[in-house]
């Protein structure tokens, strides 16, 4: 299993995880982008916009390779040497308020000493939290992760509890899911069961959003729920801007701007000090978020 | 000229400029909401929605005091001790995307071991940009820097170029304006002296803000003005969560979210890859933003 096995395997689930996003959306196309690094390798961007389902999305694809540079060598802890880097993120930012934006990424990287490690991960971010939807979520996520490794999903879940959380408003992002990184021998897996693992997650990311969307059906959202879907989006801008470490690391080491930042949403709104009225579902959602998110299983 | 003196005349200065706005506007008025801080002081923050020339703006004050923590330890060099801050704080965000977006800053900094230092600036982020309404913007701050010290523009002006840019996008965030920060007897200016200065642009900016509304006529907007100024605001969030060491200092180090995202804009969108018509106004925009600003005098 070495890197260009891996990196084809992974530019396959763009490609599967395009094609059944599609098929769901029904209206929507992907179109691709490629671009080059400089340095060596580069990436194929695949972006939509105003689907029936998606308003906007990216399932983003890269394999890059090069020289350790100094901003990875103070981020990642790395030494001198040259790397290898692939992935596949995909974020997407629903049309209708009860539908949940979504991001998912699964990620290999390796150093010329022999050394890798897998990441990635799958979370949810609801505009309302709708408690089964979350169970329905995390259900799926245990289904995959328990096919490895039994400690992976309650492991995996609580990393993301902690992972998308926004300390300066005391908020979760959304319902979490799992969230991992640094996996190698370590987990008690080979290299081609990790990488089964990432695919695995992969795939079941296109049949896990299909869930969500058709858990129940809704009304033409109201203005307040557009409103309240564009102050959450304001929300999921500062968690990428503030947070995030993937696209923090990528804006200060010089990555691609715009494939990184393909994860912002349209349409996003602050507005000073908004208080939803009490007992409405916004004010529901907001009390559930506030503070860490506790089990849903 | 004690620091409860510094704070009453930033507070009257808020006032002042909450009064010239409103004036400005016509419409809108200002709501203020007193917070306080429990390590010690607290702020009056003012905001404003939907008037007829500013869609969501702030006018902030704050006065806070207590230990020294390791946030500012780390982020401003300082040792153990006591201090003290104020300040004024303006962001606007006007409805029209033809006038400009506009910041202002005026700051007061004090340590208990005696030394203090001010720092501010005010700079303009134009959806659209109008050479001439440049050149005018940065005549009023010369006009102002030379009343106290000859070197005071062309050295700011220089800091706001290197300040207010964003490297992730090669782009200037604006036509820049004036930055400044570490003033104290360095600058050849009594503590008076460099109070006053501060207070004299605080006051000039109604004045420089009324000047480029009124510069030219507009008609209503087209769609793709409005959708422009969406992703222009866009770009201001990026620079505010990615780079402005302000907020970016107040949200890691526990200041009061609300009060510090008060500049955040209404309505900002992200569009992939967004590439504007080869010599339309936005093409010139984006092309003279590119890079660092150059002269405008």
């Amino acid at each position: 299993m070495n890197k260009s096995q891996i990196e084809s395997e992974f530019r396959k689930l763009q490609d599967y995880i395009c094609g059944e996003l599609e098929l769901l959306d029904g209206k929507t196309i992907f179109k691709e982008d490629a671009w080059t690094r400089d340095e060596g390798g580069g990436g194929f961007t695949r972006t939509v916009t105003d689907g029936n389902i998606i308003e906007k999305g990216g399932v983003a694809f890269s394999a890059v390779h090069g020289e350790v540079s100094d901003a990875m060598k103070s981020q990642l802890a790395m030494t001198d040497g040259d790397f290898f880097a692939s992935g596949v993120s995909v974020v997407l930012h629903p049309k209708h308020p009860k539908h949940p934006i979504i991001h998912m990424n699964v990620r290999y990287f390796e150093l010329d000493n022999g050394t890798y490690w897998f990441g990635g991960g799958i979370d949810l971010s609801p505009h309302y939290v709708d408690l089964r939807a979350a169970r329905a979520f995390h259900l799926s996520l245990k289904k995959v992760c328990d096919k490895y490794n039994p400690e992976f999903y309650s492991k995996f879940k609580v990393w993301a509890d902690t992972y998308f959380f926004l300390p300066h408003r005391n908020e979760s992002r959304g319902v979490g899911g799992i969230f991992f990184d640094n996996q190698n021998e370590n987990s008690r897996l080979s290299k081609i069961q990790l990488l089964n693992f990432c695919l695995d997650l992969g795939r079941e990311f296109p049949v896990i959003y299909r869930e969500q969307i058709e858990f129940k059906a809704y009304d033409t959202p109201t203005l307040e729920e557009l409103k309240w879907q564009a102050l959450r989006r304001g929300r999921y801008v500062e968690f990428n801007l503030l947070h995030d470490r993937g696209t923090k690391f990528g804006i200060y080491s010089s990555g691609r701007t715009e494939s990184i930042l393909m994860s912002m949403p349209p349409m996003a709104n602050w507005e000073y000090n908004f208080t939803p009225e009490e007992n409405s579902e916004e004010d529901k959602t907001l009390k559930f978020l506030n503070g860490k998110i506790k089990s849903f299983l």
